[in-house]
Parts: C-alpha cells; sequence; structure tokens
C-alpha cells in the first residue's frame, strides 16, 4: 500500500497519462512519466518525467529505481517493457490481462469462458481462411486485425461479396478475425474498477457515439431499462473479477433489439481509464482516474454515485478551438489535455455539460 | 489573453498554488512555480519551477521571461518583487490590492469607503494609544497587528482591563488596530471573482467554524436567510469591482443577530484562491482553483452553480492520518497536499462530503 509522498510510474504520457498524474496530485502522490515521445503532454503535469524507448533498459532501470509501483496508459505497452519492470517491482494491471486484450482472439474467448456473449466469430491466418469463414457465416461482417488495432484502425467492413477480395492484404495480411455484423441499437459502455483487496465497483452506464470511428459524444444515463443497465455493470465487473484485475477497465458493449433473447453483446475491452469515462470527472465525486490511482495505490476504492446527468463530447483537432464558446455556457465544462500540435483526428481535449438528475 | 500551452508563474509553493496549478492544467495551461522553500509541495505537480528567494532579482528576471502572466497564492509577497515583475509583464490581482489587504486600516478604510460595515476601531501605535482607545471603545475588544497577521497570529483577545496592559508589547510592539467585539451569530464567506472584461460572479455563501483559530469546517448552504444569503454575495461582487480586481477573492464577514438593522459586518478579504472556497472543488463544475486560473488568464468565468449540498473539513495535523476512513466513507472526497512533514496546526489536506440539494 503506498503512502502520500510516494510516487507512481506512469508508462505513456498522453492526455490518460495526465489526467492519472493530475488525479493523482489530488491524492498527495508524485507521479513520474515515463513515455518516449518529448512532446508528452503528460510531462507538464508532474515534476519528474523520463523521456526514452520502451526498450531503453537503462532508463527502465533508473525509473524503476524511482518509483514505487508502476502503471500505464494504453494497452499496447510493449511485452518485454513490462517483463523487465516486473521483475523490480508491482506493474498494475498485472500483464496477464494485456495478453488477454491485446488480441481480439484470445478477448473474445475469454469473454466466452466467463458466460458473456460476444459476435459470431472466426480466426482468420490467409485469404482462404477468409473466403471460408465468409461462406461459413454470411455478410455483412468486420474483418479486424488480431492486433494493436483502436479507433477504427485495422478494420475492413464487408458488405457484400465484392468487398472480401483483396482485404487480407488491405489490413496488412496479419493474423485476423472475422465477426458478424451486429445489428445493434446502441453502444454502451461500463467502467469498472477492483483493488488488490478484491473491492469491485463499477459507474452507471455511458451511451457512446462515434463519428469518424472515433468517440464523438458519451450520454449517461444511457437510454436502456434498469434491467439492462445492471446487467451491463455485472458484465463490467465480472471481467474485472475474472482477471483479478487491478485498476479501472472499460468494457464497450453493443445493445440488440429486444427481439434478441440476451441483449448484450461485448464488443472488446480496455485494461485502462477509457475515454467513454470522462464523464465520470464532473458528474462523480471519484472520477476514474482517481478510481485508477485508488486501486494501484492499494487503496479503498471511491464512491461511483453519480450527481448529475451528463453529455461528455470529445474535442478533436479544431474543435478546441471552441474555446470561448465552451468556457462561456452554462453548466459546462472545458477540457484541454494542452497538447503542442492540433492535429486532424487527434483528441485535443473534452466538454462536460451537467444537467441536474430527473427525479423519477 | 493566454492560449492553451501558455504558463501561468505562481509565487508562492504551498497547497493553494498546488491546487491553482492542478486547475491550470485541466484547462491545458502550464505553470512555473517559483518559492523559496526547496520542500514547496506545489514543485511536484509541475514540469517548471524556480527554487529562490523573492529578492533575487536574477531569478526573478529568468522567471518573467519564462512565463506570461503571473499570479499569487498568498497576500504578503514583498511589495519589491511585485514591483519587479510587473514591469516585465501582468502580475494579477493587481498589487493595489495587496495594500489595501495588507494592512488592518487600509482594509476597514476601504470597506467602509464602499458602505460595507465593520466592526467599531481605531489605530493604535503606542501602549497609550491602545488605552485611550479602550477608554473610548470599552471591552472586550481584539488588538491585532496592522500587517502579516493570519490563522489568529499577531492577535489578542482583551476580555477586562486587566488584559489591557502590556498587550502593545505582546502583538510585537508593531502598529496594530483595536476592533471592538462583534457579538456575532455566525461566520460566514462569500468567494467572488472579476475578470479583466469586468465579468463578475460569486458562489454560494459557506458557513465556517474554527478551532484553535483556524478553519475547522465549512458548510454550504451557510443557515442564513436568503435575503442575507443575496446581501453576503453583493459585498464580495462589490468590493471585485470597486478594486478593479482580477482573480478570485474571498470576504470573510460576521452575521449578527437579528436586533442589528445591518447584519453583516466585514471581518477581512482575502486577495486569492481561499481555505473556505475548497468546497467549490467538489460541489461545482467549475471550482475555485478554475475560475482564479481563468481570471488571471483572461478568458471567461464560470458557471458558480452549486450541484451537491456539501461540508468541507480541514485535515491538520495528525487528521491527515483519517485518510483510510475517509476514503471509505459514501460520498466524501479526500485531498492531501503532499506535504513531506506532518506538523500540528498545519494544513495537510482536506475533505468534502456531498449530498444531494434538499428541494424546497
Amino acid at each position: 500500500m503506498l503512502n502520500p509522498g510516494d510516487t507512481i510510474g506512469i508508462l505513456g504520457g498522453g492526455q490518460l497519462g495526465r489526467m492519472m498524474a493530475l488525479a493523482a496530485s489530488q491524492l498527495g502522490l508524485k507521479t513520474h512519466i515515463y513515455c518516449p515521445d518529448p512532446d508528452s503532454p503528460a510531462f507538464d503535469v508532474t515534476a519528474y518525467h523520463t523521456c526514452a524507448d520502451y526498450e531503453d533498459e537503462e532508463a527502465l532501470e533508473a525509473f524503476a529505481q524511482s518509483v514505487q509501483r508502476v502503471t500505464y496508459e494504453f494497452e499496447n505497452i510493449p511485452a518485454p517493457t513490462v517483463e523487465f519492470l516486473k521483475k523490480r517491482l508491482p506493474v498494475l494491471p498485472d500483464d496477464n490481462v494485456l495478453k488477454t486484450s491485446q488480441d481480439r482472439l484470445t478477448e473474445k474467448k475469454f469473454f466466452q469462458s466467463i458466460d458473456v456473449k460476444t459476435a459470431n466469430f472466426r480466426d482468420i491466418a490467409s485469404q482462404e481462411s477468409l473466403q471460408e469463414a465468409v461462406e461459413a457465416m454470411g455478410l455483412p461482417a468486420m474483418l479486424k486485425t488480431r492486433r494493436f488495432g483502436y479507433d477504427g484502425k485495422g478494420q475492413v467492413f464487408l458488405k457484400k461479396i465484392e468487398d472480401v477480395e483483396g482485404a487480407f492484404d488491405a489490413i496488412g495480411a496479419q493474423p485476423a478475425i472475422l465477426e458478424s455484423f451486429v445489428p445493434f441499437e446502441r453502444e454502451i459502455s461500463v467502467i469498472a474498477a477492483r483493488n488488490e483487496k478484491g473491492q469491485v465497483v463499477s459507474y452507471d452506464i455511458a451511451e457512446n457515439v462515434h463519428k469518424n470511428q472515433i468517440l464523438d459524444t458519451t450520454t449517461v444515463p444511457a437510454d436502456i431499462s434498469e434491467g439492462v443497465a445492471a446487467e451491463a455493470r455485472k458484465i463490467g465487473e465480472k471481467v474485472a473479477e475474472a482477471l483479478d484485475y487491478i485498476g479501472v477497465l472499460a468494457v464497450e458493449l453493443f445493445l440488440l433489439p429486444e427481439t434478441f433473447e440476451r441483449r448484450l453483446i461485448a464488443n472488446e475491452m480496455a485494461p485502462r481509464v477509457h475515454n467513454s469515462g470522462h464523464w465520470t470527472e464532473s458528474a462523480c465525486l471519484v472520477s476514474q482516474f482517481e478510481q485508477h490511482i485508488r486501486a494501484v495505490a492499494g487503496w479503498p476504492l471511491g464512491d461511483t454515485t453519480r450527481h448529475s446527468d451528463v453529455v461528455m463530447t470529445n474535442l478533436i483537432g479544431d474543435d478546441i478551438e471552441r474555446r470561448e464558446e465552451l468556457l462561456t455556457n452554462p453548466a459546462t465544462s472545458f477540457h484541454s489535455y494542452g497538447k503542442a500540435e492540433t492535429r486532424d483526428g487527434r483528441k485535443m481535449g473534452h466538454s462536460n455539460h451537467i444537467k441536474p438528475i430527473k427525479s423519477s
């Protein structure tokens, strides 16, 4: 268990690392950010950082000496980096989780193993196996690389039979899975947390809308029944428990139409704080970032009660220029990640609009 | 007007500077902390700091070169430091405010000049003038140094005539004022903010309870009538306007019994974020810290609506050891300032307990 004044090492210096560092500061903990990018926005919000490659063992050794525990802001940390650090101090969440979530096939099999439904899928190793899978499963379907995909990268939507030819090459001829297209009504997500004592909590269910395959808005509460919401929270908590997870995780779920017997299917999980949990900053006393830091520190988890209804809007690229308007709107927060360069499609900040909870 | 990525210099590296820096980070602004104390808790939460005396002109010059605007966390900044910086870049709030608030006599006269009531007072320059003032005003009364008093330091309570002898020496034989003791019912405070465009806002009125002359709890809403609350907010806004103030300020007020015609009298003001505004962190979308940074940056002020009722409790000295309990309590935040050493009477952190607003 950490004490105030101890230091948490964070691998990754983007906005998630930055917001984790800010939350740690609120709790009286120090942070040390490790990231190869000299322009890392998280470097600005702490006195301690290392700018070095994830393969630089000398830098990793010094980093390990300077912190008491390590966590990370993204799931694609190179496995040898985690193994190197793990021999020296606790790295949380454990890398067994990375092995599960870094590979879509392993992840889907994990969901099935704990009785969480997924779309039908097939393992794809070649254009031939893709052709066979399409014949067996039908179209439409999604072809996705097994590893290193996010925000719609490494994916092809196969609508008609003509789309199948060359599709395996189009995603880089890498190991992949074919997933049945799911006629979902809504996309929702659950943010859950677990600590080393086995305490598990989850937040209210959020409804997500994407634009150009990047999260655009998150609305809480989601427009779903209480029963579906309870089931979704249970899925988040079950995943955390099944993985002996320590920290915050997100599970993205699809809500199927009422004609389906089991209406929730898991799309994917992220073993980290998640964009669809940014609303917790403005609508809960304990944000997902603080919750993650509490778990990593070995501290009790916090209250997840929502005090307000909320809509989170991502500020992508030039959206950050809406600053003046967002600063002026009532009941609206403005959060900028302090990134030096605005680029198309780059997450630059977000805004939360809150309103009182409607009493039912 | 600052842009995200610009840097605000903060004079003072205590908990207030630390919380201002955290708020600036949320807005995408960088901070540079200047403080002579090598153990400054604010140094931990930003990449940029200078540890040097306030008289060190070389260090001040380099500091001025590295930031776009300067603000401060405490009102007793040496005047030459502010003058040095002011020649080079904007220092906010302006030092005319410091001149008013650093001297209890000037401050009281300022309140009177804008028709804000104060306790009766007399200028005291010697034991003889103290004796005369006691004869004219009667007892009980408070003898207070004109400058550099806070948390009850530099004050003597004169209850009986025997307490008067030697009292001027007891406060260090410094210029002082004698204030009539006010039989107040409650101590309340207002946090107000103003920006360079003249926009003025204030927060809901807080009720403060002190223990050993240090703030113990702040409760919002205060147990006062709507009329008194509106009048108190008006006082805060009037002070900000009269001073052409830029930033957040606090005015401490005493509420007199109903038998008095004008029930609110001003005790003192603080030209900075204030301990009695820490509740805004957990019960408002825009905290006093963010509000101050917005004003200093030349940005629009934020919404001050309170979304929850709240009790803030200071964690003084060993109170910080209540961490485990506070982290576990429902609807309770825990905030530690990350101070290396726990000392009796030292502000180590605070905790906010929120509950839904009772609808009337």
